[in-house]
């Protein structure tokens, strides 16, 4: 089966292109003696799980209880990266294998207090990271007397551990080479609150943080001994346009047919907002939401739902309708969210398929169907 | 089973204003003598579509194969208001059941070929609206002659048959009061157009229009024989901007819980852009992605994955971590496809839940598993 064979749209991933960008990153972390601890919700896949522990991964980075869920099935030890509240969620992660070593990260004296009743409830010790922020004003405690605070908080509760600090630094969203400022003020920031940390003796055993923009100068954050990269597996037009990414490092694309060039000057597509997301590039609007992979000039700059509309004026192609095209979307992420399968090729031949496993969020299906068969971590 | 039950983030349905937006829309077609085809992309569920078929929709209108597939169970008479292009989909379309009347709106000569030959190896008749531009510049042909031409090659093929002409004013997005001058254009265009089709000899036996901004004035435009509304079911903050529901109209609303409230003036929530989707209000930046249906100004100012940024500076507010809240996105559509499962409330009590049967791109379930007994459309 070739891609011409593939019903549009579709999600395709490039298997030499995913490959190489799992071993970039599986030398990157080794070179540098940072633990590679990726985070899932980019491929939400047993398929690609599997692959980063085969190549080194110290555990995985999950957002929900349903990746959880799922990735418990490939690997033991799994942080979740996000505060579990509430009920629903805590049982789940609650349930997971006995053998599943969990850590959570959070930010608040209520996540701690539920988190160590359910834990204790279930007769599991958890894990904690303690979020703090630094600049990116999304989560993550703001001043080191309220980490240590929750620290001690922790170190009360029998069913918790302390493990450590995460971060966070997505605010740093210049090109890779403009960068230097915001690491600069990072570095400094980070030191000032490990030594604050050490001297209230909190020092944490894990510094965990990593973004996709900053992520190839991870080492020259002094302290960290973690990083939790998601996008790099898949990479996409933002990655690459921040410069953490060659454009020829982007494995996924959307496949797509011209369904109309009615209108001179456009090409309207079959993958709209529902199937390429509708995300700003570098967080800024008016960059179109996507481009084919053959043709970065020529922008999807318009979207309804199900059409995407391709300008061309500004170019010499003139697609026909019928014609199929494969567009590297602004975040992989979320596009990756729309599927259920994603189709792996090699030269534009057909080699696989994989479910999105943790795709939604409902309860995923008995570890025992999604392949338990799968290299199982440390 | 209440609300604060329910783990987040999830989608819940108001029923009682999902049944009044229901009638509301039976009532107005009704009273005008317009033909009710509403568009299920918004709720993708048999569910709902049975209760539209109940209420006297004239039939369904789809936009992909899957929908067509999981419809083929509520309705006998489906329009598909998508140009079928690629093997792929046209078998699917072909292969419905064989009590289906399908009909197909397109805009190119290539997708008349096509369709005319999948038709008449599956030994089907498939009748074609010719999609028209009537300025949103995104399919449509736009010219008259090009229109006749169409129509001209579809009288020509046995296995085709020319239903009427299909438009969408989707660049009409002004506020309700605002359409006089969009209207008046509109109404003249289409009169002078419809004219020339009928000295032509292609006088349309359907002319099917409407978009949401617009729905409501469906009556005022000469000639519209049906309307193909989708969000009046739910209806969103977007729909409730331009004034064509009222707020307390919103049937969908997004649960969440506040999971962080570190940085001061804003609260975090866990419906971040896979929950909530990112779609600007009525096409603009800067306006949120989504507000808190009992506080229409602590305003969703920013998203990443699964964060949403709830900026409550502005008001008395002060949401603890752990506090749920009901939000209405700016656009219901995107949001549904984001999710498996409908969650019917009234009174915030949980009365029923309900599958997004056509959410995805892959074939349904065979239609027997959708609950086959539901009410048939003539």
């Amino acid at each position: 089966m070739v891609l011409s064979d593939i019903e549009t749209p579709a999600a395709i991933v490039d298997l030499d292109r995913l490959e190489a960008n799992l071993d970039r990153m599986a030398r990157y972390t080794t070179r540098h003696g940072l633990a590679l601890r990726p985070h899932v919700k980019t491929h939400k896949s047993v398929r690609v799980a599997s692959a980063q522990v085969r190549l080194g991964a110290a555990g995985l980075t999950c957002a929900t209880p349903r990746e959880l869920e799922t990735m418990s099935a490939v690997a033991t030890d799994l942080l979740l990266a996000y505060p579990l509240l509430g009920r629903g969620k805590l049982s789940r992660a609650m349930a997971l294998p006995a053998d599943v070593r969990l850590t959570v990260s959070l930010d608040s004296p209520e996540a701690v207090m539920q988190l160590a009743d359910a834990a204790a409830s279930a007769g599991r010790e958890v894990g904690v990271y303690v979020e703090i922020d630094v600049g990116m004003r999304r989560v993550g405690v703001t001043g080191v007397d309220d980490a240590i605070a929750l620290i001690r908080q922790i170190e009360r509760c029998k069913s918790l551990e302390y493990r450590g600090v995460a971060f966070y630094p997505g605010h740093i969203r210049e090109r890779i080479a403009d960068q230097e400022e915001g690491l600069a003020r990072l570095r400094a920031d980070l030191t000032r609150s490990l030594e604050r940390l050490e001297s209230a003796g909190c020092r944490p055993p894990v510094v965990s943080g990593g973004s996709t923009p900053t992520v190839w100068r991870s080492h020259e954050i002094a302290g960290v001994t973690e990083i939790r990269p998601g996008t790099y597996v898949y990479n996409d037009r933002g990655t690459a346009e921040i410069g953490a990414c060659e454009w020829e490092d982007c494995a996924f694309t959307v496949l797509a047919t011209v369904v109309s060039t009615a209108v001179p000057g456009q090409a309207v597509i079959d993958a709209g907002s529902k199937a390429l997301g509708r995300e700003p590039l570098r967080g800024v609007a008016g960059e179109g939401f996507g481009a084919p992979i053959d043709r970065p000039d020529a922008v999807v700059v318009r979207m309804s739902e199900e059409h995407g509309v391709l300008d061309v004026s500004g170019t010499s192609w003139r697609p026909r309708v019928g014609e199929q095209v494969r567009l590297v979307p602004n975040h992989v992420c979320v596009v990756v969210h729309l599927n259920d399968t994603m189709i792996g090729v090699r030269n534009d031949e057909v080699k696989e398929t994989w479910p999105v496993d943790a795709r939604g969020r409902g309860g995923a299906p008995p570890a025992g169907s999604l392949g338990k068969a799968a290299a199982k971590s440390g």
